[in-house]
């Protein structure tokens, strides 16, 4: 982190009001920040690569679609580091403007994937129309502007604050427990003390058993595994990348030893960061899971 | 698979003009199918559960996005069958009015996801209005409905020909190799004879070396993996599902003997489909990779 009084210059992807917005601020409470948007992921990787900003912040994982595999391509391709991680609750409101009724809406705007992922709360009002739109927190924007009160916007607590809106019903998502992981992304590694958690790409020969005897060099100094997926190579459609996240830190010489080892017996292999897991998002995900289980 | 003359009923993710419309049209061609379409995953799902539909045609993996975890979840709530695959090439096209030039255009429509697919063809035209829309295929029937000259959208090949289009400038994506994989869904099994794809989800203990062992099954009769991927229990966030597709065949007594030996290791452990691998969709990325190597 650089010194206090300094502005750093953060890019995010998306628009203001996003998730991936709620993510910086969350993981930079507290600092200077300057903040600039990007609507492409290649954009944000490329502004870091090319220092034009200090750090990126991009969306990677969400619990309920997956892996976001461009996003690790691109860190790879820009030789890019991963430096954080932040875990936030999706948590989807409706809004509405000061002086609107519940009784007064007759139509709503989202991105498509914001009503999918409210499907339970529209069954019950079926005579709403749903009308897609390419953001949510530009439909907050939309209800804003057009200031009707028999419109409604699915979207979340910071775009309700940034579009002088109100929440009409609080967390309407049908699942609690839908969460987006995301990325801190620097132009090189950092010095960091306490990291304890290491994302690497690596690919095999695509042969049966490559995978599992990449397996057996974590299993055999006890290296728990946190995320895997593999992935097709650009342009390579029967190649595969694999995304690995591990718990370790670089500081321990036998991880080190180990990695060592293993990439020797890969095609490729590439260290994308060392960082501190974002425990407390990780520990909100499990406390909202309990108390759910106990309601 | 019907007698002839009997209209099959199918219900296909997505708008008329999609790729998984598309994806459905290929493979379901030269018989005679009744389409009906979903604007949700979960909804196609519950028609093929439900048996208002014989079919369900949903995207499970895009080479540049990564898989779907949704539907896979969908497809093993409903306790359905996946009993096909189709592999489409993702090609967008610069699409417009007959009687538009390319020095007309001056606005484009197109989901965000056209746009960032086709971001080297944008540079190159710095001076258009990028109009971000809620489909590509909708934005195909805006550039129809208003009848401008000056608009054009980005969409496929199939949207075209539905609103009256033509392709002003083809296949205008960066990446050349973006496939998207799609699974037709039953309510159950099919006797088919010459299967040669597995795909199954299950869990295990979280702990290191639980999936080592898990691949250890595989690798040691020679079954090999194409696609895995980890993700999290919807409501569990830190426990974790496996998707996983095999080579293999449940006529071969020797994996089904691997597979129940696997089985009772697992946590949670279910086949959800064994079925014909398209081969000529995988052939035809490998093709396209060939030709992109010697151009």
């Amino acid at each position: 982190m650089e010194p206090d009084g300094y502005c750093v210059p953060v890019g995010c992807y998306g628009m203001p009001g996003s998730y991936t917005h709620q993510a910086m601020n969350e993981y930079f409470a507290g600092k200077r920040i300057e903040e600039t948007f990007f609507d492409q992921f290649e954009d944000v990787i490329q502004a870091v690569a090319e220092r034009r900003v200090h750090y990126g912040v991009v969306p990677i994982e969400n619990s309920s679609t997956g892996g976001i595999s461009e996003v690790y391509d691109l860190i790879r391709r820009y030789d890019c580091a991963i430096v954080g991680e932040k875990c936030i609750k999706i948590e989807h409101h409706l809004l509405a403007l000061p002086d609107t009724q519940l009784d007064d809406v007759r139509i709503v705007y989202s991105h498509p994937q914001g009503f999918s992922q409210c499907r339970q709360f529209f069954k019950e009002h079926r005579n709403w129309v749903r009308e897609p739109y390419f953001s949510t927190s530009k439909s907050a924007e939309r209800v804003q502007k057009e200031g009707r009160n028999d419109a409604a916007a699915v979207a979340n607590g910071m775009a309700a604050s940034m579009y002088g809106l109100k929440i009409l019903v609080p967390d309407i998502c049908t699942n609690k427990h839908n969460y987006t992981r995301f990325f801190v992304v620097s132009a090189a590694m950092e010095e960091q003390a306490d990291v304890d958690k290491i994302t690497l790409v690596l690919s095999t020969k695509h042969e049966p058993g490559a995978l599992y005897h990449v397996l057996g060099h974590f299993f055999y100094v006890g290296m728990n595994m946190t995320h895997l997926e593999s992935r097709p190579m650009e342009g390579h459609p029967f190649d595969y990348f694999f995304h690995i996240d591990l718990t370790g830190s670089l500081h321990d010489p036998g991880i080190v030893k180990t990695l060592d080892d293993l990439a020797k017996t890969c095609i490729y292999f590439k260290i994308l960061g060392n960082y501190k897991a974002d425990q407390e998002g990780a520990e909100d995900a499990i406390r909202t899971h309990r108390e759910d289980a106990e309601a």
